[in-house]
């Protein structure tokens, strides 16, 4: 008897070390570096200090996860938007193959520009008409499942002319290993971007974890058909919402309808929902604005504002509105994440 | 040592045993009445049995959690929609409040027209323009967070005019147990409706378990305003998506961005929806329809085609499809939640 409960102390014991360990191990989960692609500094100290005392329970910053709502830009935030933005080389590619197949598409005026190389034909005009005409042409009149399909048979083949690999092997790793840190830390991530919401939730699961439902970005209606075949949505130019500037806080009601508590932006298009997140919010929120400082590893377009990926505004306001400002150069140990 | 022996093999025991109890009733979460408020019969089975069948790992028609998406429409469907639907009421009633506070909105004459009961005024002319103009006045001009206040000061005290309570204490106690028995078994439960998403979401969490970002809705173009108290989004009548008949497919592409397996509508404005779900679908799908025959406990309009929630065209179909049509007289036990 006395030996029985000798060991039954003994098993409560271990019990209480398993327990402990596992209290411990759990406490420290913010131990091991999360951000192993971040150099020390400012900006990573923000991230991962924002992140800990939002989750910190009985903190007076706690946020409840319900509401830890994180959104990314995609463009230059998660990948990069240069020589053009990848949706755009998408748009370029799928004009010339439309022409290849179909004669009607390559008599078209701007179709031919496009394989003339006559660029500025394209941009003429206050609404660039030509690049319109080009989006209307490669990304309505078809079904939503031919759609995905033209976007998932491009980005399994396209490659960027820079760095000769595929699109979807440019993703940034430093974000991608904030996008895991916030999940694990029981954020909802979202995409808010100016690109096509169509476009990028053929592959965002795939390539960020982030699915359809969370990708928040540029909308045009699509229409209702009964066919033989079953139910399908033609893709539509009407109705026209763009995801950027203005419209991102609009889109972040509309689509998340939550406040954000982090916003990560790169450029002016970003300065609206980086105010939406960050300014008079009745939470703790954190606001970052990833800089382009790197021309050898990725592209230093924070000198010349005429580019894409404008950033004038938002950096002109970032001291005042206590957002981080992250130079690619100087805060990224790696760029791109592993193949 | 012997001793310590036998009472690890007993530990040992033990654990097996909580081991097999915890399996048991994993594996008989079925077995307890996960519907208890229907009446057996061929729609509780139906539901039943489809849920079932597409959580069975291994069996043929097992669908991954991230492809489980169930669809219900509200009015008709989770609340009632009679005498007149609730959003309607909370517009009569808010229209009277601004004109008790606004002399120039007290003067406009579709507002005399509603103090006056002069309900025919209202509904005048081919798209009710008497009704849109008192939508427009209690829907739009202001924020969302002002709006969002009226919405939760108003049905936090409105009651229904036959039942005589709150009008949130109205909801289906059948479809309650069918939203938590889907989301017990995996599936994310949406609500796609012809109502205002800006309506449903300020109470559709508490009231339904149904977080903001599940709600599809009628949406109207919000606009971003950086104010002295912060930013805000005001309220417009632009761009109105109605999400209704073609609308809903349409709202679940690109809200959801998922085709769902599980449809639960009422009317012909849920006929679409249903398709969408059900027709050419390449997963196991459940299209249902809830029947208003109960005029008794709730209203009987299935018998009148012109009254809200007109069912003709998706009733006709019903059989060819598939869709599983719900008698709530005959289905089900209760009607409302208890209070």
């Amino acid at each position: 008897m006395i030996t029985e409960f000798a060991t039954r102390r003994q098993n409560l014991f271990v019990q209480f070390i398993v327990l402990v360990l596992a209290v411990l191990s759990a406490g420290y989960a913010h131990a091991a570096d999360p951000l192993p692609s971040w150099n020390d500094g400012a900006a990573k100290s923000a991230i991962i200090d924002f992140v800990t005392k939002v989750t910190t329970p009985g903190a007076p910053d706690f946020v409840p996860e319900s509401e830890r709502i994180a959104v990314f830009d995609n463009d230059g935030v998660l990948w990069p938007e240069n020589p053009i933005p990848f949706q755009m080389a998408f748009a370029v590619d799928e004009a010339k193959r439309h022409a290849a197949e179909d004669p009607k598409i390559a008599a078209d005026p701007m179709v031919k520009a496009l394989l003339a190389g006559d660029y500025d034909k394209l941009m003429a005009g206050p609404h660039h008409e030509g690049l319109l005409q080009i989006i209307n042409i490669t990304h309505s009149g078809m079904t939503t499942d031919e759609f995905a399909k033209a976007v998932e048979a491009w980005i399994a083949t396209a490659k960027h002319p820079r760095f000769d690999v595929l699109y979807d092997q440019l993703t940034y790793q430093p974000m991608q290993e904030v996008l895991a840190f916030m999940r694990a830390n029981g954020f909802t991530t979202y995409i808010v971007s100016g690109g096509g919401a169509d476009f990028m939730r053929v592959w965002s699961d795939r390539v960020y974890g982030i699915p359809p439902g969370q990708v928040v970005g540029s909308t045009a209606r699509v229409k209702y058909e009964l066919r033989d075949s079953g139910p399908v949505l033609v893709k539509t130019m009407d109705n026209l919402f763009v995801d950027d500037k203005a419209g991102k806080p609009a889109g972040i009601y509309q689509f998340i309808g939550k406040r954000p508590i982090a916003v990560f932006g790169n450029s002016d298009g970003d300065k609206e929902m980086l105010e939406y997140g960050t300014i008079a919010n009745p939470r703790p929120s954190l606001g970052v604005i990833i800089r382009h400082t790197d021309g050898e590893r990725e592209y230093q377009y924070d000198v010349n504002p005429k580019s894409s990926g404008t950033l004038v505004e938002a950096l002109k306001d970032a001291p005042k509105r206590g957002w981080t400002v992250v130079s690619m150069k100087d805060d990224w140990k790696t760029v791109f994440a592993p193949k």
